[in-house]
C-alpha cells in the first residue's frame, strides 16, 4: 500500500458533480500540496474544469470512467452492471493499492454496498456504519450511524458502539488514556423509556465487557452538550438528527443576518464586530463538518454530503488526509483485533 | 363548557415543579390578566410559592392533590392507583367542565394514556400525537409526533398527517385558502429511499383523497427551510429531531457569546449591537417554542417540556390560551367530521 497521500475521487457523485468535486480538490490542494488525487469520471468534463488550475494539474491524475451512478440507479444495476462507473473505479484504485482512501458524494446505499463488495468487512462486523464528527460545547463528538443502515436491530447498535469507540480512539490517537464514553440516542434517559430495540441494545451494552464506558441513554440535546464521546443510533434517526442540526444552524445564521439588517445602528456598527462574526460563522458552518467515514471495513472510505459545495467537499478531503496520516484503517483493525481477543468468550456479539 | 380562559395546571409535573409552574403562571398572568388557573398539587408548597405574588393570587385557585406522578411512576400505577394525583385531577377539571385545557410538564407516556382515558379519542383516531410549532425561514411549521408514540406503523403516520393538517388549519383559522402541505420526514426525497414503513405511509398518502396536499418526503434540513406546513414523523424520530434542534440552538448561542468575548474590539462594541442581539436571542431561544398540543382528543391538552423553566412554561400557557381563544378543539372536531364524511368510501384509513 502506498505511503503517499493518494486519494481516489469519485468525481461524478453528488448534486453538483463534477464541478464541486474539482473545486474542492483545488481548495484541498492549496492547503495540502503533498496530497495526490486520482480523479475518476468523465475525462472531457473534468479536463475542461481543470483548464485554468495549473497547481491542481500537478496533483491530479484523471482516470476516465465511462459510466456514472446516478441517484436513480438501482443497487443491483450499480453493483452488477456498472463495472466502469466512477465510483467503482475509485474503489478499485484502493483495493489495487494505487490509493489509500476513496472519497465520494454519491448515493449512500450504493456506496456502502460497493464498499462491502470491494474493501471487505472487518472480521466479525455485520454492516458498515457512517460516522462523523459533530460540534459540541466541549469540542466534538463522534456520531454514528448517519444513514448507512436505515433499519437496525439491537446487535447492530452494539456493533456501532464498538466501532464508534474504536474510531474515537483512532482519532484521539495516543492522547486518550480512558476508554471513550458511549451513549445511546433515545427519547429519555430513564431506563424504561424508548423503543424496545434500544432497550435491548442498552441491556447488552451494560452486560458486556467492552473497551468503552457505556453511559446509558442520551437525548437529542445531549449531542451538542457533548455529554459523551460517541453517540450511537440507527441510520434513519442519525441521518435526520444530523440534517436537522445542519438546518437549524443555517436558519440561525439567517436570523442573525436579519437581526443585523433590521437596526440601522447595528448595520452601521457591523464592521466593528466583523471578525467576531467571521469566527462564529466559521464555527457554525455545517460545511466545516462535512465528511463521514464508513466504519467496519478493511479500507477507508469517506462519504461527502450529496449536496455539498466545494468548501464542503474540501473538508471531506481533509478528513481523508487526516485518516491516511493517522493510519485510521490500521488503528481500527488493531483495536478490533484486541477486542476480538477479549471477546473470545462472547463471540456472538461480533458474529451477530 | 366554560367560556372563560380557565386552564387546569398540573403543578407537580416536570423537573423543577412546582416552582417553574407557578413562576410561569405568574409570567403568563402578567401578559394575560384575563386568564384563570386551577392549580393542582401540593397545597402547602404552592401556597408558599404564591406568598409574594399578589396579582397571581387573584388568578389562581389552588386545588390540593395528595398524590404526585413522578418520572419513575409506572403507567399502570399512574392510571389505576393515583386517582388523586395532580395530573389526574387536572384532567378531571376539564372533563367536568371547570376548565378548558390541561397543561402539564409531566411524564409524556402517562400524560398521553391519561388523556385518552379522560378526554377520550376523537372518533376514528387510534392514538393521540404530540404536535408543536417549529421555527422556519418562512415563519413556523407544525411538526408531529414529538414523542407520544415511539413505535408507529404506516397507518399511524397517515393519521398524524391528517391530524397535523387539521391542526395547521385550526391555527391558521380562516386565513387559509389552500389545504396545508404535508411532508413525511425521511433520509432522502427520492421515492425509493428510507424505511419500509415510511414508504408504505407515503403510498397511502399519495393514493388517498385527503384535505391536505401531500408533498412526499422531506429531509432533516427541510424542517428549518419551511418547505411544508406540516412535517410528519414517528414519535421517536420527532422527539430526537426536535431536541437536537434545540441543542444546536443553545450551542450556537454559546458560540456567538464566545466569539464576542474573544475580541476586545467586539467586546467593546457589543453595546452598539445589543438590540440586534436581543432580537436574535429571542428568536432562537428554544423556550419560546415550548408547548406541544396532544392531538386526536375530544379536549385540549398541552404538554410542556419536562425541563422547561418559568419562561418556557409561560409559553406553553400562551399556547393553551391561544387554543381556547381560537376554539382549537371545536375546529379540529369540525374538520375531522368533514373528513369522515369525505372518507365514507375509505373508512379503513381512520378506523385503522
Amino acid at each position: 500500500m502506498s505511503d503517499r497521500l493518494t486519494i481516489a475521487l469519485d468525481a461524478m457523485g453528488g448534486d453538483s458533480a463534477p464541478d464541486s468535486v474539482i473545486e474542492g480538490a483545488a481548495l484541498a490542494s492549496q492547503r495540502y500540496p503533498e496530497a495526490e488525487f486520482l480523479v475518476f469520471g468523465d475525462e472531457q468534463r473534468i479536463n475542461s474544469l481543470m483548464g485554468k488550475r495549473k497547481s491542481l494539474q500537478q496533483a491530479v491524475t484523471i482516470c476516465h470512467a465511462p459510466e456514472v451512478i446516478r441517484e436513480d440507479t438501482s443497487l443491483l444495476q450499480a453493483l452488477r452492471k456498472t463495472r466502469l462507473s466512477s465510483m467503482r473505479l475509485a474503489f478499485n484504485a484502493v483495493t489495487e493499492g494505487r490509493a489509500r482512501v476513496v472519497v465520494s458524494a454519491g448515493h449512500t446505499g450504493i456506496l456502502m454496498a460497493m464498499a462491502k463488495q470491494t474493501l471487505k468487512l472487518l472480521p466479525g462486523i455485520r454492516r458498515p456504519a457512517l460516522a462523523s464528527f459533530v460540534p459540541t460545547r466541549q469540542g466534538q463528538a463522534v456520531m454514528l450511524d448517519l444513514g448507512a443502515n436505515v433499519e437496525c436491530d439491537a446487535d447492530d447498535l452494539v456493533q456501532f458502539a464498538v466501532m464508534g469507540a474504536m474510531f474515537s480512539r483512532a482519532v484521539l490517537a495516543d492522547r486518550a488514556t480512558d476508554d471513550p464514553t458511549v451513549g445511546l440516542l433515545n427519547v429519555g434517559v430513564e431506563e424504561g423509556k424508548g423503543r424496545v430495540l434500544i432497550k435491548a441494545a442498552a441491556d447488552k451494552l451494560r452486560k458486556m465487557s467492552l473497551p468503552l464506558r457505556f453511559k446509558g441513554f442520551v437525548e437529542g440535546h445531549d449531542i451538542a452538550e457533548g455529554v459523551v464521546d460517541v453517540i450511537v443510533t440507527d441510520g434513519f434517526t442519525g441521518n435526520i438528527a444530523l440534517k436537522t442540526a445542519e438546518g437549524t444552524a443555517r436558519l440561525y445564521s439567517e436570523f442573525l443576518r436579519r437581526a443585523f439588517h433590521g437596526s440601522l445602528l447595528a448595520r452601521a456598527s457591523y464592521h466593528l464586530v466583523r471578525s467576531a462574526f467571521r469566527k462564529f460563522k466559521h464555527r457554525t458552518d455545517p460545511r466545516h463538518y462535512n465528511g463521514a467515514m464508513l466504519l467496519g471495513l478493511e479500507g477507508i472510505c469517506i462519504k461527502s454530503h450529496g449536496n455539498s459545495d466545494a468548501v464542503g467537499f474540501a473538508q471531506a478531503l481533509e478528513l481523508a488526509i487526516m485518516a491516511i496520516r493517522n493510519s485510521f484503517d490500521e488503528r481500527i483493525k488493531q483495536q478490533m483485533g484486541k477486542l476480538q481477543l477479549s471477546l473470545a468468550y462472547a463471540p456472538a456479539v461480533l458474529a451477530g
